[in-house]
Formats: structure tokens, sequence, C-alpha cells
């Protein structure tokens, strides 16, 4: 038999702690801002959305959290998850480099989404709340979310950015089938969305605004955010976790780990680990953040507070934003069409610790389809973007003469996705090119805060 | 931690030999005919379409058949799969039974099929061919083979069956993302399309024989076939073996084994060998065979030799059969919508080895949702038959307070079904009915052949 391609673990080895990176990092940075009063936001500040054990993570500077025992259990549903080596890529690129990709596509919801969702819809539960409202972009949070619910037997009710809705029209038949409701954003049920009924292809801003307005609005309600958060990116770290240990099996440790970023919680549940031997123990792998051309926060953004939302409901958040009224362009990759970042990406980004690189969106299914045509997977658009950056890498590696050590996140499929492929193999795929205009009039719109370094 | 629900093997686990039950039976049963000459078909008549070491697969009587390298290095990408006990459905249920599901839905194809694409894939390259075509129902199979092609370099066209082109366009799209050509059937680029045009919604029966006929006609092309023949039940026992392996890491045997049936492939890989241990070693396990009421074909066909195909270019093959001219009603589970089933696997149940029971589309839909809201994966239509006759089995374990352990073949996921999904949820799912006069009125055109006892 040939060379290994696939590391697998047994469900004994899923992780039993999340790992902190708020504990290695005085650059978790500057606080959150109530976005009243501008003061620093506190636990109080977010109890009327967020349970106490979830807000108690996401200041948490301790350098592991426990992972309960109900949460292990529902992971065991789909992790822990394969680690390939993409010998076949390899060889279509003609590349001196090994690539490996975590695939988190296996889980229910096909993405990793549901490493957040269980514990979060688990917290929330054990809080006795009753019911969790969300937005969902390309429909992956949403049907995440819905699947965590079902488990642990709570309501769910989803806004869905309307581009999405219209495209993916699968995606909410998924959310539904899993018993959760569903409305495109915006929508004519919130004061929020009656405000912005002009944008009629919706953003993620406007679908969170909805979203929180309705959670605040019900004492039996919270709100679940699937990315961008403190704790949200804690959760995702089951990935990096297992990734390390996959690598390990492999004999090998990446020179390089890159994954695709549009709220960040993809790309710090792969990388925080690996980020934290760098830290600790003077590993010097590099990190790449791969987003799109026509939403490009962490490449074109500015430095400074911003809303989360559209609204300017949410605590004013240190990040690179492209102002919190944008409204990126309909293009596939859903789930990368946020104004803003994770604060503690951005934070990362500003200190040099991770590099940042926008691609646009055929050149992004070009990777996609070479990926698809080699090892088989067809993925999400949202990592295409990694591929896409790995490809740059692997020419990189052989321009080089180099066997350097690539390892990438594949963190869903693409099977809901495929009116995009349709659409690039037809040549009718738009590619929209981000003005400096656009950002100029969204930034003029920041709010009024102390300004970052 | 809590109990274990997901049995992990790594990729050295992967089966060395396939099982080939013509070696236990006497049952393989009276041989295929030629359709011209009425006597036995050999080797030679196949060989216009198929390579000689899959037609000599289809008639070894060899209880083990060597995986070749190629194929065992290409199921890496995917195998071994996982098999789960369903703890949560068990609990939904309220049940004594421990059910287990063997879960293929983590092929890149979303399905069991690619466990014979790749080696079909692999025999016809070896051998110098540079083109396939095939038919496909629900598009599983059609996605599988344009897999299998893309790996070793060959060409594939698909036909696929009217009524599942237009209700699963993404299926569609997947075939092309691979880089294969699909048209609908019946088409008008053969004669057998020509001749059935007027069947708009088309029946596999149709486009085995475009695919047939296109093959033919072609020296560098040859036909693939997705299921019904010996060498392709032969491939997906893989399923079962591995299975096997996994009840033993459970510390359990089952008493019942249970999967959906359209041309057998996804019966036969799972259940096999298991068989075998009941043929040889007086294991005592039930086998049920679950299909649709709309296309019973085991529990209301007869017994007859019958044509694969509509056009009659294929051998007749002796098999419970509804007419090859049988045009199955559009229901969704588009992989089961065949006239006839492997000959095999027919052999069983009219030896009484095997069970089979016909259900109803919304129950199988009802069975669907109630394990998609218990254990998280949203099945194909296809697997949801078989689901249903785990209720109905699990059901019965708890009126007669015994604790009897079922396993069942998962073998894929709904992601492209989901429109089926959204009209059961919506009340509005048709639930046609096999007439007793279609029968009648399919059965008369039965070809003139000996009578099988």
């Amino acid at each position: 038999m040939g060379d290994t391609v696939k590391f697998t673990l047994g469900e004994r080895d899923i992780p039993t702690h999340w790992v902190n990176l708020m504990a290695d990092l005085p650059l978790g940075g500057p606080p959150p801002l109530h976005p009243g009063t501008l003061e620093p936001a506190g636990p109080d500040d977010l109890a009327p959305i967020f349970p106490m054990a979830l807000i108690l993570q996401e200041v948490s500077t301790e350098p592991l959290i426990e992972i309960p025992e109900p949460v292990r259990d529902a992971y065991k549903l789909w992790r822990p998850t394969p680690l390939y080596r993409a010998r076949r890529l390899e060889q279509a690129l003609d590349t001196p480099a090994h690539i490996y990709y975590k695939y988190e596509g296996t889980s229910p919801a096909g993405s990793h989404k549901p490493n957040t969702a269980v514990p979060q819809a688990y917290e929330n539960a054990a809080a006795g709340i009753r019911k969790l409202t969300t937005e969902t972009g390309a429909g992956q949070w949403g049907s995440a979310l819905a699947f965590a619910c079902m488990l642990f037997g709570l309501e769910c009710e989803v806004w869905m950015v309307g581009s999405s809705y219209d495209q993916k029209p699968y995606r909410r038949s998924m959310i539904q089938t899993w018993g959760a409701t569903v409305h495109r954003s915006p929508s004519d049920r919130t004061e929020a969305g009656r405000a912005q009924a002009q944008h009629t292809t919706g953003s993620l801003g406007i679908a969170i605004s909805e979203a929180v307005e309705t959670a605040a609005q019900a004492p039996e309600a919270n709100y679940s955010l699937g990315s961008v958060l403190n704790h949200v990116l804690l959760h995702q770290t089951v990935i990096g976790q297992e990734a390390l240990a996959q690598m390990e099996m492999a004999g090998e440790y990446p020179d390089t780990v890159i994954a695709c970023v549009g709220g960040g919680s993809n790309f710090g549940g792969l990388t925080f680990p690996f980020l934290r031997r760098n830290i600790r123990d003077g590993a010097t792998t590099r990190f790449i953040a791969a987003e799109p051309a026509a939403c490009p926060t962490l490449t074109k953004g500015v430095y400074a507070y911003d809303f989360g939302d559209t609204a300017g409901l949410t605590p004013l958040m240190p990040m690179y934003t492209l102002g919190h009224d944008f409204v990126p362009p309909p293009v596939h990759a859903g789930g990368l069409r946020y104004h803003g970042d994770s604060p503690l990406v951005c934070a990362l980004v500003k200190e040099g610790l991770v590099e940042a690189r926008a691609y646009k969106q055929n050149d992004t299914f070009d990777a996609a389809i070479r990926f698809a045509r080699s090892e088989g997977v067809i993925p999400a658009p949202e990592p295409a973007h990694a591929i896409r950056a790995v490809i740059q890498e692997a020419e990189a590696a052989r321009e080089a003469g180099e066997r350097r050590v690539i390892l990438f996140g594949l963190c869903g499929h693409g099977h809901f996705d495929l009116s995009a492929y349709d659409a690039y193999l037809a040549g009718k795929l738009e590619d929209p090119e981000f003005s400096e205009a656009d950002r100029d009039a969204a930034l003029a719109a920041l709010p009024q805060a102390p300004a970052l370094a």
C-alpha cells in the first residue's frame, strides 16, 4: 500500500480543553466599549443577551478552559475530524511542498461552525434559556446553530442575509429540517430590519442587528454569534489541537498555516494552538489569513473602534473595519462578507504575527476547481480563499526549490454552493472590486470613540 | 466522558480483499442470457462494453478477490468510513434495541457509490479505455463516476434521469465540477433516447440504454454500471467488512441488518460479509431489504428473466422485475427507481435468506426527519427507507421488551435532496401508489425466455 494520506484520531482523542490565546497575549488588546457610555464594556453589559458562562469565557485569561462533558459527548457525532496530506494536489502543482489540510466538512452541518454552536446551545440551555436568535450569511452558521439547538431542546430563530437566502435555498431547508425558523434579512419583523429595507441583498451587520434586537426584547431568549467574539474563537480551537496531534502522527510540523477569515473563528480555531507554540516555545511558523478582495477587511480596513452590527447595538470593538454600514457585494463566499473581524485576530495582524492577503472571486474558484479535481472534495467558497493562498505558497516553494510544510483549514464543503461553481464554469462569475470611494464613505460613518494606536 | 458513539478505523484497516458471495451460493442462480440467442451469456458477450478484469470479477467464484493497490490508495481519500451507535435515536424511540449505522456519506460524492466507481475507473484506465459512459438516477452514481474518472484521467459522459435532472440541479453541477459531461435523459443523442421521448421524466432503464448504446458504438469508450451486477456488489463489500470490524470494536454482533435496495449494491455491500457468517459460521442474523412502495420490485415484482434496460440491449437477467418498460413515478428516492434488482439479491430473497419490505414516501420522510432531529445527519431519501424499517424493528423490540442489536446502512447524506424535505415539511409530498394494473401491463411486455422456478 502506498503512502499515508489520512490521519485519523478516535473519539477518545477529542480535546478535553479549549486553548485560550487571551492568556498568551497582552494584545488581547484594547477593551470593547459600551456603545452608549464609551466606557469599557463589562460582563454585565453582555448579560441581557449572553449567559454568564459564555461571558466568563469571553473575558477569561486562563490558558486552558475545560470542555463540559455534554459538549464533548455531542462533539462525538462528528469529531475528531480527519487531517489529510494532499498528495494528489502536490503532484498536480509539481511542488516539493508537503500540503496538509484539516477537513471540517464531515460535521452534520458541513462546516466547522458546530464546534461553537454546540457549547453555546449547551450553556444557554443550562442557564434556563428557551430560545436562541442569530444571523447567518451563507447559512453555515444558521444551520449549525439549528443543529445544536435541536440537540439541547432549544428553539432557534435565524435571520439570513438576503443575497444568500436567495442563492442558497437548501441551507434554509436544512435549518428547517432541524426544526428552526428562518427569516430573510432585512425583514419587517424588527426595527433594525425595517430601517435597512433599501439594502435588499442584506449584510451580516444588518442581520446581526435584527437577531440582537429580538433577543434583547425577550427574557427567555438569548442571542448567539457564530464568529468574531473571543469565546467563539476559543471553542473552535478543537480544530487546531487535533491538527497538532495529527501533524505529529505525520511526523512533520507546519512552516506555514493558512486559513480563510470572515469573522475569524475558522482562522483562530486552526491557528491559535500553533500560535501558542510560536509565542511560548519559539516555533517560527508563518500564519496567513486569506480574505476576499470584495470585502478586504484586514488588508484595506482601518484599525479603529467600530460596532459589530449595522444598527450600532453591539459594544464597540477594536478591529480592522470597512465601516459598520459597509454592505459588501454579494460574492458567493457569504461567510466572508463582514465589515469587521475578530478583535483578537485583528490584534495579531496589527502586531505582525499574522499576514493577511486578499483574493479575487474568479481566482478563488479557479483554486477550488483545481482542488476538487485533485483531492476530490468540492470546497466551500470560503476555504477556497485559503486554497488560493496555498497554491501561491506551493508555487513559491517550487521556485525556491524548498520542501516547505503547509497546513491549511478546509472548513467546509461546497454542496450548497454549486450554483456558484456553475456560474464560474460558464464564465459568468462576477468579480466585484472594492472601491476606495466606498471605503472612504463607509469609514466616514465610524462612531466617535477613542483612537487606537 | 460518556459512552462511545463513534467507532473509527485508520487507513491501514481498509480491507485488502472484496468478499465474493458467489463463492458461497449455488443460488448465484440461473445464468444471464444473451438477448438475441437466449443462450447463457459468456464473458465475450460483455467484452464490447466492459474491460476483461471486471468481466472476470463478474463471473468469479473465488471467495475473496484482492483489491488493487491504486484502488486502495484512492479509497484512502474517504475510507474507512465511521460506524455510529445511534444512542440519541434509541432514546428518542425509547427502545431497548441497540442501533448502529454505517455512514457512507463522508465520501467526496456523499454516498457509497465511489466504492465501485473507483475500481471500475481504474480497471478501464488500465485496459487503455479513454472514456466511460453511464446513467444516473438521483445523481449519486453519476457524480461518483465523474469523481473516479477524474482520479484516473478518463473522460466521463452521464445520462441523468429527467425527473432527477430537474429536481437535483446541484448533483449535475457536481458532475461538471469534476470535469464530466451530463445529458438529460431521454436525450436526442441516441436512438434509445429518441424512441422514448414521450417519457419526459425518464427512467433508469432508458438512461441505461442511452449510455450502453453510446459506449457500444465507440471503441475507445466503455460503459459503467453503478449497481445490479455481481462485480458492483463485490466492490461494495468494503462497507460490510469494515462494519464487521467496527461491530467487534463495539463488542456486539447484529441480530438484524437493514439496508435500502434500488439495484442492490448498497444492500449487498453492507450485508454480504454478514451473510457469509450466516452461511458459513451458523450466525442467525436477519436481513431486511427496504424499498419504495412506488417501485416495489422485490415485494410485488415477478421472478423472471428480463432486460436490465428499457431498449433491451443488455443480457436477460434472472430477477424480480416490474417489467423493463415500467416507468416508476418520480419519487425523490431516485436511486431506488429501478424496475429490476441485482440477480444475486433477488436470489437471496427468493431463497428466503433476505426479507423485503416496501415503504411509502411520506412515512419514509417522517423517519428521515426523526433521524435528523436525533442523530444530526440529514439522510438521503434512499437510506431513509432503511431508517423506516429500523424504527419498525426498534418499536418491535420495545414491545417485546428485548435488547436486539440492529445495524443499518446510511449510504448517503441528503444535501442534494432538500427540496424533497421542503415538500414534506410543507405537507406537499405526493405518495404515488403502485397500481396492479400498471404491473400487469408492464409484465405483459416481459421478453420470451425460459421460465424460472
